[in-house]
């Protein structure tokens, strides 16, 4: 295109709706940008402007003075505008229309060089680590199948009323609600969760080392990097949690995959393995994902461990509220005096994912450290869910409807079970379900059970094969299969439909 | 103590309001973990301990199941019940009560000689770099007072009309608000947001480039993470935010100090400085704290510079929606053609701190890995905030309460700068205020910025010294002013006791 020197400047016709000033400043700054006003050029005159694009003077003298503002302009009342002379000629002759590919054929050659190689991108070897999307969530389909692991039923869950307490909790609240909050969290939800720990893990606690952040993946990444520097080792079980190997991988960690048996991680297997080791991620109440408790004298065992080692431990305390025999088990961290045990607790399984607030229970020492991290790296979470959860906690219901959900899922898991016998028998062994909201069944030694779980989903069934728990050693075939979520007609409708699916792959038929 | 064996135990007396169940469990579990009840012995028998405490036998069977299941208690019905006998003797006598005093006095030795010497916690390398103080979130009083920088004004904030948005949207949704949702955030707010972005800052973008996540400062430290490996150099403006540097330097950054004029940062002195470096943090739209938008001809300089380097460029764009005169100037990111620059908007500044949410617009390639660490640390903003805050820009209230706020912080600016004139004169030079919700005010040269800062704080004023923002070079001597949260008679007011103060120090008067 011929550069235009001014007035002869042919300007594309105004989109229906665009307000002048918007479109006439969007053109002379294209024009400037792709060089037909090219650098030390005159504008026309703001009275020709006005006049040829039918707009008033003013309109032309407020662009004029934007494009000014912005550096794209110079120039002096009365003696006309220029395109300014600092515009490199050119230049977007020169590098155009570089797309996200070609900016990406030239990354630093120790980028290629580096790391698990080269990303085509230009991630750091870091980067690469953590934007593995294997953990991404993904808003799944509402509402919940058979059998979605880790759900807690939302269709049982007070929605009306959780509304009803978030809108008088906001008619009570003054506007210091807007401010900024703690990072620590707010206090009298901090002390609600205090209390709740106390009472059902038999943690000694007050609000003070209560953390408040948005999920149980924050508490891990933020206690991993406070805690591991690159390199450093990490237990893990195995088979165990792969958003918490991601993330302890994605700190630089060196992963220590510990063995577990029936009685959780084995901690000998562990001191033998990697007895430097600086952290410790379990999931002491129910062992993700085989589900057996850690038994007492594991846990002294660990924590003798972790006081030699100087190491810390992470006890995820996922979804271990619904036990359908006896109370709650106690938390390790109950028996945790010498602080070296960051509890972590979530709401998004007691309530609902989308509330995103989990928390965790710090030794005293770590509470600024790891408040100091999260208010640099995160902040705080938004107050007004925090205050919500409070009124929510503080009123009764969150007691009430977990008692309410821990009977439903108990008849659900007895429903499992029921099916269980009726439709398993030599596919798939249901051992009893004592807690959570989904239980590990295992398949005939050998099988391949992400095969089953595919085969599974395309009939509609949702599981999780335990080999994708694994972490170094073989997991024992088998799928994790929820039930939370899933009435008890569909528990047994399900359980049939996997039966069938099942039956065809081990035995062909 | 004796160590009782079985009949003879004693026990507290049960607290008021403790239920019997909890009590007994209580007793008997310290009693085993103290050595009372040593491993192996046996238990008083159900009946009898009934009797003598003066409980239902179904209580005490119940507490005798728990502890059973916890792994403190062995035995078979009709047998009696026996503590268990892994339980290592002694174990609580030889650590009793490791206090964290204790367990910090043993660290391993090499976080002893690492670093930057013993924190006495234990913590890693980067755990110290993360766990800085400095820049915490503190939940300061409320109401806002002179000069407290960085606020809007909440008191000007429609909340009941929030509330009643946040009721409605409740009330129209189905439980899906409930479940996870994606990572990237919610769609229909996206869609707002690129809106936003495209017709207030000029950014081509759509949702798909829009992730949405809790603040300014988790944007920068993903960014980092993603790419930059320890060690790595990153520009950093000087003076600059020290939000910007503390995140930067816990991510392992080697931060080049890159000085600033009246064009914003001098990307010719980050060349020659730092010509390597993958990474420039920038507040181009009004820089932090002197204030000036970065001019045209730097703005194509970085973007040359980051195209020559296979840097990427984050700018923070944290109030520049707030220009007093014209329309806010586009964005660097409206120029970013080759996909190398992160824009980081909030809506802290915007509508209110707690609402906490903020956004980044990505370049192209950086969507995917951006959202799959993101969701892999953070998983995702709740749904609930996302949803509200998409009905309040959807429904106009959003635009029309920014709208406001730009007039009414606009008077106040012209107030603040109409006190200056009467009250700073051979104190505080006040330049003109153009854009946001604070302003930088100079102090004669050499004047101890900080002194003056401790000094107003003691009359009641808050400002923030600029020397708090140098990162290598000396920063001019000034106090960083906010007028948007003051009300204009307590801008004179603030302006009269200011001046008395510097008054004072400066002149002994």
């Amino acid at each position: 295109m011929r550069r235009a020197s001014g007035i002869d400047l042919a300007l594309n016709v105004r989109p229906q709706g665009m307000p002048l000033q918007r479109w006439l400043y969007g053109e002379l700054r294209a024009a400037i940008l792709d060089g037909r006003l090219g650098p030390g050029a005159r504008l026309p005159a703001t009275r020709e402007l006005a006049v040829r694009h039918g707009v008033s003077r003013g309109t032309v003298l407020g662009v004029f003075a934007q494009l000014a503002a912005e550096g794209y302009l110079s120039g002096a009342v009365g003696r006309g505008s220029f395109v300014a002379s600092e515009l490199p000629d050119g230049r977007f002759e020169s590098a155009p229309v570089a797309t996200a590919t070609a900016a990406a054929a030239a990354p630093r050659a120790r980028r290629q060089a580096g790391g698990r190689g080269n990303d085509g991108i230009g991630l750091s070897a870091r980067g690469r680590r953590l934007a593995r999307s294997a953990f991404a969530v993904d808003g799944r389909s509402f509402p919940s199948r058979a059998f979605r692991p880790s759900q807690p039923d939302l269709e049982s869950f007070p929605f009306a009323l959780w509304a009803r307490v978030a809108a008088r909790r906001s008619r009570l609240s003054n506007r210091s609600i807007l401010a900024d909050g703690e990072a620590q969290g707010y206090r009298p939800l901090r002390e609600a969760i205090a209390d709740h720990v106390r009472v059902t893990r038999g943690i000694a606690c007050t609000s003070d080392h209560v953390a408040i952040v948005g999920s149980a993946q924050q508490v891990t990444d933020l206690a991993a990097r406070l805690w591991l520097d690159p390199g450093d080792t990490a237990w893990l079980e195995d088979p165990g949690y792969p958003g918490a190997r991601l993330v302890l991988e994605a700190a630089g960690a060196r992963i220590a995959a510990v063995p577990v048996d029936t009685n959780g991680i084995d901690v000998a297997a562990g001191r033998a393995l990697a007895p430097e080791a600086r952290l410790a991620y379990v999931t002491a109440g129910r062992q993700a994902p085989l589900g057996p408790a850690l038994s007492l004298e594991r846990r002294l065992a660990l924590l003798d461990w972790a006081h030699t080692a100087g190491a810390l431990v992470i006890e995820d305390d996922y979804d271990s509220e619904y036990r359908f025999e006896g109370r709650p088990l106690a938390a390790l961290k109950s028996l945790d005096d010498a602080g070296h045990v960051i509890y972590c607790g979530t709401f998004s399984k007691l309530l609902f994912p989308a509330l995103r607030i989990a928390y965790a229970v710090l030794p005293e020492r770590l509470v600024d450290p790891f408040v100091a991290a999260w208010s640099l790296t995160g902040r705080h979470v938004p107050l007004a869910q925090q205050a919500t959860l409070h009124a929510f906690m503080a009123e009764g219901h969150a007691g009430r409807h977990v008692r309410r959900m821990r009977e439903l899922y108990g008849e659900r898991a007895e429903a499992l079970a029921e099916a269980a016998r009726r439709h398993w028998t030599g596919l798939l062994a249901l051992p009893p379900i004592v807690a959570g909201l989904d239980a590990p069944a295992f398949l005939p030694a050998g099988t391949d059970d992400a095969l089953a779980a595919r085969l599974a989903a395309e009939a509609g069934i949702e599981t999780r094969a335990l080999s994708s728990y694994a972490v170094q050693r073989a997991a024992p075939a088998g799928l994790v299969l929820g039930f939370a979520s899933v009435d008890v007609d569909e528990i047994d409708a399900g359980a049939r439909t996997l039966a069938r699916v099942l039956q065809k792959m081990l035995y062909r038929t």
